[in-house]
């Protein structure tokens, strides 16, 4: 999917809203696990009550990994059904990957060639040549972590280089490289006050934003100090709509909650002339 | 596994070679092909012609992943294989995982549970929270990258943070985390002379080096600024080893090859009289 596809999709649908399919078998509804694939099932569930309202998916990872190969494969479903049924989505492979040259080549293959996501989310820490392998690819995009948002992120990201924060120079430096047009960041809505800095390296850039609700950040914080004139901003809510009910109406209430935060994103987007 | 097994294995063998498993249908040999599980064959050949005088082994995942599900089932079958016929072998899920706390366990239940893995790597850009997850884990080794063997370290790793290198810091700051004696770390052989001072900081910590032979470094040099009196080292060998023939004799041709690593190996210790 090309950006332009992206930006067209947040403005029809007036919302900027990603929702993480993060599925862990102890927290969906009971009568589900007597299904064939419970994840998929749930996902499929979610997907069908939400997509009128949410630009993109990010299933992460690591809890379908959890799952080992039965995990893989309701996440290869979960992918094949919505770009089957909802091809307007962006999707985004919620990995944090990242090797030397040769190896990041076979990620970016397993992720936008054999399960066709959107775009992946990469760590930084090896630098240039573990990146631009992923940055190669035509229409996908690299979701490059800048400023997470745990507290780990003070460990190192925020820490002066050279009398630079880390997470400062991970953005100076990553706009350098080879189609760095295709780059996206990680920006955590529990640091929103950082934005407005990061707005000054990467003015135009879209911004993966998660920690809104469940981590605590604000919405409109994040808005205020990150919103472009296209917006910019996909803004990541897991817990709080895929577990709004653990009950057998648990995508009718993933709906409910959805539409709330489409609602603001909308009223935020009016005021933005947007 | 424990580390006092890994350093008996290691005195017994008098090795402390790595075998990286990083398997790729376009190199193995043709008669391979053939097979239901090509790439499971191809391992399981490999580690019965040089356990002898391997350690360690390590698959990096993206080799596994960039085939799908069968990928997966190859990697499973893999693991469960070297486990069970060579349980005193360590065994390296080179996955270089990372995420908030709760995503991180799952990434642990994945290598350490599903898998069976005794040790994994993890980047540390997203800080302290996202490693302790996996270092909770009893009898079970998390590699943090440090100082990795491609162009790439030179972007942040070894830029200075308030005055001490970035891989330093990193050094310094996990050896505060919780259950930091499961830590070993990732130094690339390509950058030895970096080696003695990270002992100044890690002195006893076992330190996971590729970067041998393809890509350049060297084995003496390696040992000259790293190894401790208990070796402390896993030099990892990929390329040379796995694909010394892709002939019908690649398993005979990787024992070779491997022996003879081995046999600089045994040299070295044998001279600091371990």
């Amino acid at each position: 999917m090309t950006t332009e596809q992206l930006v067209e999709q947040i403005k029809h649908k007036k919302s900027f809203l990603t929702v993480g399919l993060d599925v862990d078998l102890n927290k969906i509804p009971k009568h589900l696990l007597a299904t064939e694939d419970p994840i998929f099932e749930f996902n499929k569930a979610i997907v069908d009550a939400t997509h009128h309202v949410t630009v993109a998916y990010k299933p992460n990872t690591a809890f379908y990994e959890a799952y080992g190969i039965d995990g893989w494969k309701s996440l290869k479903k979960t992918i094949e059904y919505i770009n089957d049924a909802y091809p307007e989505v962006f999707t985004i492979a919620d990995a944090k990957r990242g090797d030397i040259g040769n190896t990041s080549t076979m990620y970016a293959k397993a992720f936008f060639e054999d399960m066709n996501f959107d775009s992946v989310t990469v760590a930084p820490y090896m630098g240039k040549d573990s990146v631009e392998p992923f940055l190669s690819f035509e229409d996908k995009h690299t979701i490059l972590l800048a400023l997470t948002s745990n507290q780990g992120a003070f460990d190192f990201q925020t820490k002066e280089v050279d009398g630079v924060t880390l997470y400062k120079r991970v953005l100076e430096t990553s706009k350098e490289w080879k189609n760095s047009e295709n780059l996206m960041y990680v920006v955590g809505a529990t640091k929103a006050e950082y934005l407005g800095d990061i707005r000054k390296i990467v003015p135009n850039s879209f911004l993966l934003v998660p920690g809104v609700g469940a981590q605590g950040g604000s919405l409109s914080e994040v808005c205020k100090y990150g919103m472009t004139n296209e917006v910019g901003l996909l803004v990541n809510s897991s817990r709080g709509v895929i577990y709004a009910s653990n009950g057998e109406d648990f995508a009718q209430a993933a709906c409910i909650e959805a539409e709330k935060l489409q609602q603001q994103m909308k009223d935020i987007m009016t005021d933005a002339g947007i």
